[in-house]
């Protein structure tokens, strides 16, 4: 029996490998969580690990990860967890990549967790007043201004109506003593009375054109206490934003209507964290908001009926400050909404609290952002400056317009393999559950599997030849067959169909001709790109090998790039805690070069050409198209 | 026949008087309005003027005339115009005091009208924007600006959320083309479509306890364009300050009503002077609003349940600006409401209205400001300081609870005289028409005329046993008869109770004690008070002979005094109009010191003297009980 110790990067604790047993078994027994939707039987490629010592106590590399994984990554020590027992005595150092963390994952898909430090804009202040005297009748704004400012330094507040309005009673029924909220230390937004010490809240929302994400967050801590998620309601007006624009520009009540739809599923949001969290709505204070151009202006009452008409100008760029009361949110009385600067007409606030979080401003080297939704930015960072672009990918890989798409609930299939042998699938589905549907990421699993196993070819037909049960027709379309009705909870086969691959088609190739745009506009090489964020609000871990798989993006060494989920949500709550970050996210929004794609003849030829999988040009995927031959081979 | 020439200051042409004809009568020929209630028989006393140069060319000084004139109003030039026909030729130059001129007597109603000039807080600007090509593409707040930093040197403007609403159809309909609101040169409230001319409009309301006042204002002329009153409809929760303020404290909701109907009031009176003016409401963009605490807190939503307990302190003291929609009136969305600030619980931000309206606070010598109203303020200047305080003086003068009390409309009975002979009065009612009431000022006419004809004594009582059936008993109370059922237009006696007497005794002892307590605490002699305004918004013109004959006031000459109407409304306009005038106003209420009269014993002691017609202590009226001797004797 050969018994080699194995340490994990960042666990305190060591474990015995022997030959009986895999770092992946061992992994298990630790829990540390690594991904493997297989069960360890070498076919997913998910438990990717980095072996950085005693590499040489491994059994040797198999040709089942030569399958799985590059050249350079298997020279930079990425192995398949599943395949590594003990051949020899030794001491092993392993590094569990983001990309195979489960824990990492779950982390991602919320997106990345502010770092910095916290400054938030809403602050709470509790005084004890000396009140006036008959000989000195101070009003009880003076009495409270003159405590704020000898307790707590805090200058010439101007004091908010409904703050006014709470004013004399808070006093008398606080014996005094009362607690302030302010507004970046120049507004007095609420008056409580006695002293407090709850937590301060703020909502961050990201208002996606198909999904709404809601963090409700601690601000003096700068954590996240609750979150919430819902189907952008919106929808019924259309799918994507240029029918919700024209739906909107018809008329102002139909502005009014989709604003005011847009309004109560943030409020059902907010009414969700809140409870989840035990607090009331009225205990936030401050509301920070990130979307599109399109949604940014719907969400304030804008008619954003020529963000569609060239030169597609948005009305408003830089931040907007208002009463969440003004548009009828049910936060404090007082409470203020702000809206990340934004880009251009098709690159909003988003795509700035992408960059935010990501660090693309601060990049020193080239890096790409990719935000996958319903529409796509991409930005671009040649280690200088910035370029951002928008394309409309639609939902498809949100898991809208998919057969049996849906959203990242219990019962969504989110991970696929199949089986080049057998094309026999195996999945992962959110909590576990028995399957009712494909969400974003599975569908792109899926997909990146059928292309694997030769289900579907470059042009993304399926093969109808293939002798299996698992390939067949339906009202004379071909379709997949990822899980019997027997194993879903609505008792009908779920399937990938021909159009459902259509539809990652399309997505995939404005992605990656948006990206060849950009790329050729700032003249640098994709092999220089030193980093690739894929981020968007699907609610699950959007696998990057993937993604690279179907082309959806240059084929760059897979360690390059980060899967940061909900970026946009990210910086949405790094902006609600920090003023700093504001100042950061205005300069972004005025720095970032805007190219419009509508304009550009190169952005329809790179489409065209994007559409096969992986491209046209094969050679631009030598990674894509080493792997694909070496499977169908195999 | 002696042929002099008279000379009216102020008037170009000149006219001839005989031995025929009195000045009175030349006025007349001329158009030049003097009061004359009784119609130039030397009875009423109303017809005063000064005779300023070739006094020895008129009859002499007759009895008539020394029964209405003090000694030194007749060694100042005093006379009244019915009584002097020319006796030799001459030149005779004459002034019209105000007190006796129509025409100043019609503008004073409404208040001073502002001289100063004119510097409003909301501008207009018309502006031609260029809008953004492709390849700079601006947003419209970017393009926005730039124009109005190019043309109108306008810095960094922050644009509040309705504006934002309106910009991007603005500018396309207005081909590029839009005219902007400002608010203080630091906001854009309001944006139209295309280049406009209009004139700014602004509303400055006066929230009385029992009335309402608003003038529709030309903002960048400084004019009236309109103005109207109407009852305040709290009445119904109350006729005072106290009532309403303790139903507003006994629940948030009880607040809000009345906060509903005073704003639904002044939506109504918004409405009609916007309609006589033939414009829309949403054209007024800003609304200045004085009255006394307890109307700004209710206005407000301010709980002022504090303001009736010591010491009485107000919520906020310094002037607040909020938007008009915040409360639900009906101006333009983007419109401000500014409120004057206030000088404390029972001294308001008309108070300050009045003072800024007769600048008493850059009076260089001792002077009086009385705004009488349901409370009654008093403001007192040493020439160097000002000190302020409040009575209840409730709402007799203002036409309330008496028996046949009405407001100064068509109809109502607002001067009074009673021919001393046979006590059968004289009267003159608003717009001329038959009798249907009494208003304020007519009340006061006929107690001040009862009281020189003896039909009512020092303490105030009726002397039922007058021989006339103007002097009757009615249900045991005596009441004298002002006008007959065949006079009236509703068909009943008009009388004057003695319950009525007793409201106007009630009110002005407690004016004249609060007079008392500021004399006593700036130390300064009353015959050295060299300006006394008498203040109110009754909608007529007080006679400040008839108010120091009740001895309302001390026993000071008549030409210091000024009838100045509503100067509340007045000090609303001039603030509407003048940034600088709100400069001043927040100097005033910070620096008048206020003097608390519930904590005071000798307000009470004034008060029980005061209670006598003219006083208790009958030396302190020696012009007045010369005169009702003079009467008596007669």
């Amino acid at each position: 029996m050969k018994r080699a110790t194995v340490v994990f990067d960042g666990v305190i604790k060591s474990a015995v490998l022997s030959n009986d047993s895999d770092i992946l078994d061992v992994a298990n027994q630790m829990e540390i969580g690594i991904s493997a939707v297989c069960g360890g039987r070498g076919l997913c490629g998910k438990c990717r690990i980095v072996v950085k010592d005693g590499g040489d106590s491994l059994e040797p590399i198999s040709n089942v990860e030569r399958l799985s994984l590059s050249e350079e990554e298997l020279i930079y020590g990425y192995r398949l967890a599943c395949c590594t027992k003990a051949i020899r005595d030794g001491a092993i150092r392993v590094e569990v990549p983001p990309e195979s963390s489960v824990e990492q994952q779950r982390l991602q898909v919320a997106g990345i967790e502010t770092t910095a430090s916290v400054d938030p804009m809403v602050e709470k202040h509790a005084v004890t007043l000396t009140l006036s005297q008959l000989e000195n009748t101070n009003s009880d704004v003076e009495s409270l201004l003159e405590a704020l400012s000898k307790h707590h330094d805090l200058g010439s507040l101007r004091i908010d109506h409904t703050a006014l309005m709470q004013l004399p009673s808070a006093i008398r029924r606080g014996k005094n003593s009362v607690t302030v909220t302010s507004y970046g230390r120049h507004e007095i937004i609420s008056v409580e009375a006695g002293e407090h010490t709850d937590p301060i809240l703020g909502l961050a929302v990201d208002i996606g054109t198909t999904k709404l994400a809601a963090y409700l967050m601690d601000l003096k801590k700068g954590k996240i206490v609750a979150t919430a998620s819902s189907a952008n309601p919106q929808i019924r007006f259309g799918d994507d934003i240029i029918t919700r624009i024209s739906y909107a520009s018809k008329d102002e009540r139909n502005l009014k209507q989709l604003q005011g739809t847009v309004v109560a599923a943030v409020n059902k949001l907010l009414h969700d964290v809140c409870q989840e969290a035990g607090v009331e709505a009225t205990q936030v204070c401050e509301i920070v908001v990130v979307g599109n151009t399109a949604m940014h202006h719907i969400f304030l009452g804008i008619n954003p009926r020529f963000l569609a008409l060239s030169p597609y100008p948005p009305t408003v760029r830089s931040e907007v400050v208002l009463h969440s009361r003004e548009i009828g949110l049910n936060a404090n009385p007082g409470a203020y909404i702000y809206t990340l600067p934004i880009i251009a007409g098709f690159v909003g606030g988003d795509a700035v609290a992408d960059i935010l979080a990501t660090e693309l401003h601060k990049s020193e080297s080239p890096a790409l952002l990719i935000d996958i939704g319903t529409n796509t930015e991409v930005v671009l960072s040649d280690g200088r400056k910035l370029a951002a672009c928008s394309c409309a990918s639609g939902p498809a890989l949100e898991g809208g317009c998919i057969e049996h798409g849906m959203r990242a609930e219990t019962g969504a299939i989110e991970r696929v393999y199949i089986d080049p042998e057998n094309i026999e699938p195996g999945y992962a589905t959110v909590g576990g559950a028995s399957p009712r549907g494909i969400c974003g990421s599975g569908i792109l699993d899926a997909a990146a599997s059928m292309l694997k196993c030769g289900i579907i070819d470059y042009g993304g037909r399926i093969d109808k030849k293939l002798n299996s049960p698992r390939v067949r027709l339906r009202n004379g379309f071909a379709e997949y067959v990822l899980a019997w009705k027997d194993e879903s909870t609505n008792g009908i086969d779920i399937t990938v169909t021909q159009k459902d691959i259509q539809a990652i088609q399309l997505a995939k190739a404005a992605i990656f001709a948006a990206i060849s745009v950009l790329i050729r506009q700032l003249g640098i090489k994709p092999h220089n790109i030193h980093r690739v964020f894929l981020a968007g609000a699907f609610g699950t871990y959007v696998d990057p090998q993937s993604a690279l798989m179907v082309g959806m993006y240059p084929d760059i060494p897979l360690n390059r790039i980060r899967f940061v989920g909900n970026s946009a949500g990210s910086g949405a709550r790094m902006a609600l805690s920090s003023k700093l970050r504001r100042t950061e996210a205005q300069q972004i929004a005025k720095t970032t070069d805007y190219v419009e794609l509508a304009a550009d003849r190169r952005f329809h030829e790179e489409f065209m050409k994007a559409l096969y999988l992986p491209h046209k040009d094969t050679t631009l995927f030598p990674t894509v198209m080493q792997m694909l031959g070496r499977l169908r081979n195999n």
